[in-house]
Formats: C-alpha cells, sequence, structure tokens
C-alpha cells in the first residue's frame, strides 16, 4: 500500500473533514472534542467515508477487521462487510464473554485494559484495526499486541481522525504500526 | 412489512443460529450469555447475518437506522451503509458530546440513563433501531421515546437474538413497537 499516502488528501477527505463537529470544553474544559457522529447521520458522508477505507484495503490481502470498544464498532464492520472479511471486537475489560487475552495501558492519570477473545484470531491472519480517532495511541497500541499474541500479523491501523499533536500516530509508527487516517486536527 | 414473518424462519436464521456460542454463567452463575462474536468473526455468516437485515427493510421506506451502544453499533451500522441511510448512535450516558436528550429505563435492580444527540433525527423520520439481543426490552424502549421525543416515528426494532422468556419482545410489542428478530433462546 506504499503508493498511498498515509492520511487520504483528496476532496472526499475534505468533505469528511467538514462535517466533523467541533464540541468545545468536551469531556473537560479546554478539549476541542472531535464528534463524528455528523458524519455518520449524513448518509453520503457515510458512503464517502466507508469507500475511502474500502479503497485503501481492496488490494492488501487483509483476512480480519478488529474495532476498538466502541466508536471503532461503528466503522469497522462496515469495511468488515465490504470486503467480505470477519470483524473481531476489542472490547474494555469484563466486557466479552469467552476466554480472552487482555492488555492494559497507560492513560494520563492510571491505565486501562481492553481484552480480545482467544478464538478471534489465528496465526497468520492480517488483521488492520479500526478506531474513530487516534489521541495518544495507546488503545491502537494494546489492540496490536493482543492480535500479535494471537498470532497474526496488524498490518495497519486506520482512524477517521488524527490528532497529530496528541502523539499518538507518531507512537504507533515508532513502534511499528502504520496508520491511515482520513484527516487529522491540530491540537487537543 | 406485515407479508414478512417478525421472526425469520429460514436456512440463513438457522446458519446463524448455529453459529450463536452460549457461555454459561456469564456474566454471573446460572445466566447463559448467548455470544454473537462468532457470527462476526465468520465472513460467510456476517454476509449472512446482514443479508437478513437488508431484505427485511429494503423497502419499508425507512430513512434513519438508529443503533444501542455498544453491541448494536456493529450491525446497524451495516445496515445504514446497505441501505444507503444514515447511522445514529444512541449512547450510554455521558457518552455523546454535543447536546443530548436522555431516557431512564427500569434495571432489575436501579435504573440506567441513554442519551441521543438532539440533531440526530428531524420531525418525520422513519427509523429501525438495532441491537445484538433482546432480553428485558428496557434498552429498546428507552431508544424508541427518544426517537419519538425528536419527532421521529420508529417503524421497528431489529435485532439478532430474543430471549422471549425475559419478556422484552412482549414489551416491545405492548408498547407498540414491532420486532424482528434473527433467531430465539428459550431460558434466560
Amino acid at each position: 500500500m506504499s503508493h498511498i499516502s498515509s492520511s487520504a488528501s483528496s476532496d472526499a477527505a475534505r468533505f469528511i473533514k467538514e462535517r466533523v463537529r467541533t464540541v468545545e470544553d468536551w469531556p473537560q474544559p479546554g478539549v476541542q472534542f472531535r464528534d463524528i457522529t455528523p458524519v455518520l447521520q449524513d448518509r453520503r458522508a457515510l458512503r464517502t467515508l466507508i469507500d475511502l477505507f474500502v479503497q485503501r484495503y481492496i488490494d492488501a490481502n487483509v483476512n480480519v477487521i478488529a474495532g476498538m470498544d466502541a466508536r471503532g464498532f461503528i466503522i469497522g464492520p462496515i469495511l468488515a462487510y465490504e470486503l467480505s472479511l470477519g470483524f473481531v471486537p476489542i472490547r474494555k475489560k469484563g466486557k466479552l464473554p469467552y476466554k480472552t487475552l487482555s492488555q492494559s495501558y497507560e492513560l494520563e492519570y492510571g491505565s486501562a485494559t481492553v481484552e480480545i477473545h482467544e478464538d478471534a484470531c489465528k496465526p497468520g491472519d492480517r488483521v488492520v484495526i479500526v478506531d474513530d480517532l487516534v489521541a495518544t495511541g495507546g488503545t491502537m497500541m494494546a489492540g496490536k499486541i493482543l492480535l500479535e499474541r494471537l498470532g497474526a500479523e496488524v498490518v495497519e491501523a486506520a482512524a477517521i481522525i488524527d490528532l497529530p499533536d496528541l502523539g499518538g500516530s507518531k507512537l504507533l509508527r515508532d513502534g511499528g504500526l502504520p496508520l491511515f487516517t482520513v484527516c487529522e486536527f491540530a491540537g487537543h
């Protein structure tokens, strides 16, 4: 996929970025939250968004799409379906009912844990991990580690939005996980 | 849609039901949890599942698909995309960043609250609400009330699994919300 930029730069990507809503001071004062719900509820924007991901992975020889709880559950399954692949959820601790592997990661204050079913992937699977947004990159990296513990190869992480000033995209790339995003926003 | 049964009864539905995994004693002793992840991660099963929902609503003159946090986020967006509709998330309290309406509902012990963005629907919208499973029906009914407070008409609730012994499907039908499910399991 090296012939495609790691960030979509096109009329389609601008169309999506224009529809991301910025909510000031949420979830706490000083934060500008990038809200994707206006993209999802606009049927043309949703089709355009999914096409960007489908075009990115249509020839990438991927056989599993993994999605991060909970906003990664919205885009990941559509991509899986459109590529005729299976979808694997990576969830917050305690949400998956069957036997799981767990992986903790650091937050600004404290830590959190994500889990995957132990039969979610098999050795040799080629996986793309999907979330809505990359901030610190901690959950995406934890997802990569879980998938690799199951023997899968994580081909790329994909998200709608990159917040490069929070360092997540650099963390992922430095950690061996290429990142594809549709648009980015400066600042926090 | 009255010419179609409210529960899919076909080879396709049996194919899906066979792939639902029963996890004993989760999340607590005595509960048989019906786990849809084996359906999602099987690419043939995922296609079959989505086709049942698409066939159900292809001519239903629906223009919005709403999904319940978080497993309803997996199926609902695929259905929205396949029907070229927008997708609206209904989330647990405190998860949506913009201006919201809230609706509480009763649980076995205590209560819970779900929210919707106030611009998620407009008067006259025709909506199908999607979740993975109907147990007591409380979240689905709360979702219906939220959508109606925005002026939308809720055409039907759709889920993969009905647990009729928990009374949810009866509650929904008695409350004026038809329910379409792919399969059902007796017991809790």
